[in-house]
Order: structure tokens, then sequence, then C-alpha cells
């Protein structure tokens, strides 16, 4: 591999793991997704992430968030559920942490196994005692075999805590331009070099070790160390917060589908149509999260123009899915 | 009867039971529904629940729920009556159980007779304290003659507390597979035969005693102990999490307008214009319940394809009823 990026099949690949609608699967089968993030102060990118899951086609979607942002997550969907489980610093006294802390982490370990993927980050927050137990999380879920997505607030916990996924190859980290700055920095101790952007990434893979990052930017950038894949269909030139937490949400769908329908042989995708894209089920369900977006932001913008939101996007996730691979 | 399923004459009977709209009637003759759920984890289900039976046509509809529960389920909808008067056991003192279980009963008790119809159970969670104080409103309801729909963690309760629904005809269990699985183990001791499935309902019904069983599948099957009606018409084959909690609602409408059609005489449905179908008005809800979900899911599918969710499914509740059984 000589660290140049190869544009990805994107509509082939999101056509190759999407599960077909089968009358006889029941609840569930579809893909059961939880974001872990929603904290007092930030409630709307754990919903962008999970309402993002539902609209896509997985099943269910749960959240786990502090007790403040619970109600108002709630409301924002009567189709989500939300745990309201998680504490932060402000409401729980030094001598109680660490019972606090099992607590928290029992209620998520009862769910835990259910997930088909976790989404870790989304208005997280950046509390130290939330981002404690958000650790001890990301280890039982490591224990468990269960992928994550890791955005946001995740990202500034991992950056300074990379054992937490080095060598964890269903780990995704999908950091921005300043969250991939920092990692850069942090890892390889460098600045971003854009002329050998696709050499960086890879160098960044290998040196964290066993696990893909999409480096979100104009093309989208995605690499498990073996490989750099690129996205560059067109979105759309409104940057409004909250298209990462669509993003988070779609990826962690799509690496459940596409690990599901590898599962049946070797842990990758064999029954793929194409031979010449990857077959790792995390970069294809980056690959398929990225392009689905882009195609939902366009779409999007050619309705509401520079009023896109990320609510807008979201709608139109289904018909970007749907031209691409047809329900019937 | 011979255990096997006879497919159901669901349009037949959903014109026969849906009251005609008659400017003479007033709020409230077209039903009033209360709906017993809603927990600090769970608020989509009982608002699903509750604005179904709104949405298909009853006048009331009521959520009785936690404190917590209230305001997030008020915000999804100014259309429904919420009672914030159930209580969990993290806010509950023991030496306080006995006055404030009291009090608890006390309040739905005030409501209980105007109701035609209880739906008990979603979203309602599983503490134990709060479980008892259902049970007692179950045994409350019944000393009243009220018809009861329960599903969800309803079920969870009296699949290990059978005797608050045997020899109750008007109680309708509407399992999915999982809770029908638990269903068939604790009162048959035996798993799930798919062979016989019609004969295998029709000894849970007569085992339990006196009730009526919806099971839902591929085909939903419901049975009083008499007969095994089927209901296959084709819905949709998205799973998304909340459609059981639109049949319990609709049924509980459709349970009520049977039972207020037969009333005038014997209680069963005299007036029917069909020979061969039954005339319990709880098996002709399940049916008329189980058929209108089917259709709505459908019509909800061709708009929305895989990003159909519940509340979806919900706007179409109305033109299902109404390509059966027009208003005018």
């Amino acid at each position: 591999m000589s660290g140049t990026s190869v544009e990805a099949d994107a509509e082939n690949i999101i056509r190759a793991i999407t599960p077909s609608l089968d009358p006889n699967r029941y609840k569930g089968q579809a893909g059961k997704i939880a974001v872990i993030g929603g904290c007092r102060e930030y409630t709307g990118a754990p919903y962008f992430a999970a309402i993002s899951a539902l609209k896509i086609g997985a099943d269910l979607s749960h959240v786990f968030c502090t007790k403040d942002a619970a109600p108002v997550i709630k409301s924002y969907s009567p189709e989500l559920i939300v745990h309201p489980v998680l504490e932060e610093s402000y409401s729980v006294r030094d001598e109680e942490k660490k019972f606090i802390a099992e607590k928290v982490l029992a209620e998520v370990d009862k769910w835990l196994e259910r997930f088909d993927c976790l989404v870790i980050g989304p208005g997280l927050g950046r509390d130290p005692f939330l981002l404690d137990c958000v650790s001890e999380i990301i280890k039982h879920a490591r224990q468990t075999n269960i992928p994550m997505v890791i955005d946001g607030d995740g990202l500034f916990l991992i950056t300074d805590n990379l054992h937490l996924v080095s060598n964890y190859p269903l780990a995704v980290l999908t950091p921005n331009v300043n969250e991939y700055k920092r990692l850069v920095k942090n890892v390889l101790l460098a600045e971003i070099d854009e002329q050998d952007a696709s050499k960086q990434l890879l160098s960044l893979v290998k040196r964290i070790g066993g696990l893909t990052i999409l480096r979100k930017g104009r093309a989208d950038l995605i690499s498990d160390g073996e490989t750099v894949q690129s996205v560059s269909i067109y979105g759309s030139p409104r940057r409004c917060g909250g298209q990462g937490d669509i993003l988070s949400g779609s990826v962690a769908v799509f690496v459940s589908w596409a690990r599901r329908q590898g599962l049946a042989t070797d842990g990758n995708l064999a029954t793929s149509p194409f031979t010449h894209s990857p077959k790792n089920p995390t970069i294809l369900g980056c690959i398929a999260g990225s392009a689905l977006l882009r195609r939902a932001a366009s779409l999007a913008f050619e309705n509401k123009k520079r009023s896109t939101l990320t609510t807008d996007i979201i709608e139109f996730l289904w018909r970007s899915l749907e031209d691409i691979s047809p329900a019937h």
C-alpha cells in the first residue's frame, strides 16, 4: 500500500451490506444501536445520532445519558429509549464516587450484550467523573466484542487514553479536522500533512494499532492500516453543527449490517459482488455512512439552501438509501 | 374445534363494530381509553398506545404513569390526559410503601369507572413496587368489569401472577414471540410449537382459563378457547420498536366498540352481518386492531420504506380505517 487513497465504490457497498427486508424477521434483527452521550449541556447530538440510526433502518435505538439530559432527549422523539443513568461530578460527592461509578456500570451492563454497535461521544461533555465511567463502559464493551464508533467528546477521552481502543479492530474513530489534529499531535508528534494525507492517516492507524479511522474532510478518508479509501461525492456546502452525529449513527448501523452479513463466514464480507473493494466490516460501514450522509445533505441543501439544518438532512436519509438500495 | 385457524373476515368485522358518527352523540361516547404505563426509562410506548386510540376515533385517552414520565409524555402531545400517579421503588422508603400504594390506588380508582378499556403494560418497567400497585389496579378494574388489554411489561407481571387474569373474559393478552415463549413455558411447561401453533394457542387459553390471547407473529393468531382466528393480511417488513403499542391501543378501542354494539343484547355482537364470524367482543376487537395496524403499516412503508417508524404508521391509522369504514 503506497499511501494513496482509492475512491470507494460506495453505492455497491451500500447495496451489498444493506439487509433485505424479510417478513420472517422479528424486532431487533435489523439492528439495535446505543448512543452513550448527552449531559446537562448537550442534548441535540445524541438525539441526532440515535434517530439517524432508526431512520436508516435499525429496529431499536437507545441513548444512555445523564439524568438532566434524559427528559429533553426523550421529548425530541418517542421512538428512542432513553436511560437516565450517567452522572456528572457536580451531582456526586467524592466519597460516593466509587459506589456511583459501579452503579452506572451495572445499569449499562444490563443492556450491553443486546447491542450490535455503540456510538460513544455525541454530546458526552468533558466532566472527569463521567469520562471515567465511560472509560469503564468502553472496556466492558470491548470484552463483549461490541463494535464502537467514537466521536466528539469520546475522541477527547480516547486521545489521552489510547489503550482503550488500540488493537481493537471493532473500534472506529470519526475525527473532524480539529479532533484529527489533536490525534496526530498526540500520536505522531506532528502537524497535519495535507500533501500526504493518506500516508499520514495510514501511519496514524498503524501507530495506534488495529482499528479504523474515518477522517472527515472535503473528502472523507478511511483507513484500517491496510488500505485508504476515500469518499468524495458531493454533499452540501452547509457546515451546520450536528452532521457528525448523523455520520456516527449511520456508521454504527452500517458496521452492524456489514458485520452481520459477514458473520456467516470469516467475519469479512464474503458475498461482496465487487472484487477491488475492502472486506473489513468497519471500513465498509464507514464508506456507506459517509456516502449516505453526503447524498442526504446534498438533497436537503437543494430544498432548504442556506437554511439547511441537521434535522433537514435526517429527513433525507431514507430517500438517499432508497435511491441506492430500494426496499423492494 | 380442531385446532386449526380460520382467516378472519377482518374488514367486515371492522365495518360492523365501528360506530357511526352521529351528531347527537356527545364527548366520550366513542370511547374513553386509559393506558397504565410509562416510567423513568420508558415514555414512548404509553404515548404510542394512547395516541393510537385517539387517532382511530376514541374521544378521550388517558395515561397513568410515574411522576418522572409524565412531563415527557405530556410534551409528546397536548391531546393526552396524563396522570403522574405511579411510583417506583427508588422514590419510596420502605416504611411509606403501604401508604403510598393506597394513595396510588385511590388516585386511579377515582377515574376507573369512566373508562371503556384499559391498556396495561406499555413502558411500565419492572420495578417490583410499581408492579405490586398495578396488580391491585388490575383487581379493581376486574371488579368494575372493565376490559383490559395487557402487553409488554404487563405480560411480565401476569405471567407470574396468572390469577390476575384467569377466568376474566374481558382480559386480552397480546404477546410477541418472546412474551409468548415465556407464557407457554410457564403455563404449558413446553416450548413453542410452530407446527401446531393454533392447537397450542387453544391449549394455552384453556389452561389459563376464560380470556383472549392475540399471539403476534407473521400471522396474528387470536383465540378465546373456543375458536382460533388468524389475521395474515400483509403489513410491513419493518420491525421497528413501538408497533406493539399501536396494536394494544387499537385493540382497546375496538374491544370497547364491539362491546358497546353488543351491550344492547347479550354481550355478544348480535347485529353482525356475517354468520360465520365469532361474536365475542374481545375476539372481534383483536381482529380489527390487528388488521388495521397491518394496513396502516403497509401504507406507511410504501411512503417511508426502511425509514418507517412507529410515528409514521400512526399517521396512517385514519386512512386505513377510512378506506374500510368511511366516516360518511
